[in-house]
């Protein structure tokens, strides 16, 4: 098995801002795993909050060693190998997740939907997201944003109702809005979310900081919309002590490892009565289609992050009418879109 | 698709008896799913703890329609709607299930181990069933079980103390032992075990009766050795309420309706750091197969049901020192032993 691996600057159509900062140019390291005359993609999208960046990627890609392992089949026994090799590290550790998955569809001649008994016509709407902005380009992304039946609203700033009342004045199509922790205080938080519910918000997620378990147990018994978790469910073993806290989950690849884990988390939390959100990063066709192929699983998708760039060097999972339309390929289902060029 | 079954009587080496009660034939029921050139074998192994019987696995059977369904691969739909027809009827339920996973192995040309992402040779050593019975009887199935490292030890019973003695005069092998819920007291079901302790016995399960989650929360302290679930564990969302109660669970899948619903508990489970083991009824090689498939991911495996019975109908795994040993055959790895004639 030989694994190589490419950076790749994603350029943001809009700078994106979240609660925590702004973002012009995302990155991503494209990742080949090739066996058997085969080639499986992957791909990691690093992100601060979590520690890494393009350079942690690519030191720990380094560190992995394929040798020990007869064929990509082995997948269980790599990724708790590669699992080993480091604390940390989800996003890389997610591209050599994906790659392998794309390499078993591939030399099966399945799409993994398939191989994991999913209707592909199962798939859920994404919603699409609107980054904290000045109002006047939070109207333009918007109305851009028209043929999108569900938006993401991001908030956790001081003028967050002011945000929630521009894009009201436009549209009454449904609404998610996600803190990322911006809310310190839980009474604070939880008169934002009993105003956000008299603006017809579906749910909330990540109201309050992920060190803060007590507090957001408190604000779910005050309001009456679903709090999902985002920071607070990372892996799989963070799920158990989420029972009784959160209405549910967002699982994102870059953040759990990929998609063995990500099955893992779905079965858990199926277990659990939570409701299933599949999210992402600023990420390329290659990761959006990876959580694509799992989204006749879940509650809730969004799935955007190859919407937002302008240059994705991937095609894959397509969306129509805002809902995800997978494809028949084999593995991932994706295609490069041409020669992927080292920045 | 086409669904078809057929009565088999599994007639026992040794007349076997546990708390509940003794049993001389035990009933299966071989199930074919035919689609496109190619079979599917599952099973159902009925008991009467479940409320199921020959009759009512046969009249679920006829009430399942696969017509809305274009094939097997659609299996998460698919059962999803046969698990809906009623509740209960688990083992009929998991006949379908193994029958689809069996049908999708095939086609794909691949076992399920490799296409769950397993090491084959990673299968635990299976334990293997001492019944209640008198003790010059136990003596002798101790005598006849040498191949095996490890026994699983049928307990709770007036003279269970007597049956540990009994043994352990012969060998000093691994006894797991197993009361089936025979221990009606907790203060008693302490002082048996604390005993136990004492006789190296490595794991207790289900010592109390189900509906006792309280006592056996209680036990769970007063004790060293792990406590697991049996009767406690039936399916997936019995999982989250067994956290901090039991130390594992025994995953059946005659009780949980199949491959499918394993896999998802044998997730839950690790989620929540509970050791696994895989155990059976008496059952042919078909669902014993099926169980081994899994068992490079659990901790612990009971898998000797076609041990115990003269007239397996079918081959697959096999047992070597007590270990067990996949083949590379796609699917389920089974083959008809001859034609099952109807009884």
């Amino acid at each position: 098995m030989k694994l190589t691996w490419k950076y790749f600057g994603l350029e943001l159509i809009h700078t994106f801002t979240i609660a925590r900062g702004s973002e012009v140019i995302d990155p991503c390291i494209i990742v080949e795993l090739e066996h058997d005359g085969v080639i499986g993609y992957g791909e990691a999208a690093p992100t601060g909050r979590y520690g890494e960046t393009k350079d942690t990627v690519i030191d720990f890609l380094k560190s992995v060693n394929l040798a020990p392992f007869k064929d990509p089949f082995l997948s269980e026994d790599i990724l708790a190998c590669v699992d080993a090799l480091a604390p940390g590290n989800t996003s890389a550790k997610t591209a050599v997740d994906l790659a392998l998955h794309d390499w078993i569809g591939k030399k099966l001649g399945v799409p993994l939907w398939k191989l994991w008994g999913l209707d592909k016509e199962k798939t859920p709407f994404t919603s699409f997201t609107i980054g904290i902005d000045k109002l006047e380009v939070i109207e333009q992304k918007v109305r851009e944003a028209e043929i999108y039946p569900i938006l993401k609203v991001k908030v956790g700033v001081p003028n967050d109702e002011e945000i929630i009342k521009t894009i009201r004045k436009i549209t009454d199509k449904v609404i998610r809005v996600d803190a990322n922790e911006g809310w310190t205080w839980k009474e604070m938080a939880r008169d934002k979310i009993l105003w956000l519910e008299e603006q017809g918000v579906e749910f909330i997620e990540q109201p309050l900081p992920a060190s803060d378990l007590d507090g957001t147990a408190w604000l779910r018994e005050q309001v009456h919309m679903p709090v999902l978790a985002d920071e607070n469910a990372i892996r799989l073993h963070d799920l158990p002590r989420l029972h009784g806290v959160f209405d549910g989950i967002n699982i994102k690849l870059m953040k759990c490892t990929g998609l063995r884990e990500a099955l893992r988390m779905i079965h858990t939390a199926k277990a659990m009565d939570m409701k299933i959100m599949l999210g992402c990063m600023i990420e390329s066709s290659v990761a959006i289609s990876a959580a694509a192929q799992l989204s006749p699983l879940v509650d809730y998708a969004d799935l955007d992050g190859n919407i937002l760039i302008r240059n994705d060097p991937f095609v894959g999972v397509k969306v129509a009418g805002g809902k995800l339309m997978l494809n028949d390929e084999p593995g991932l289902g994706v295609k490069r879109m041409s020669e992927i060029s080292n920045r």
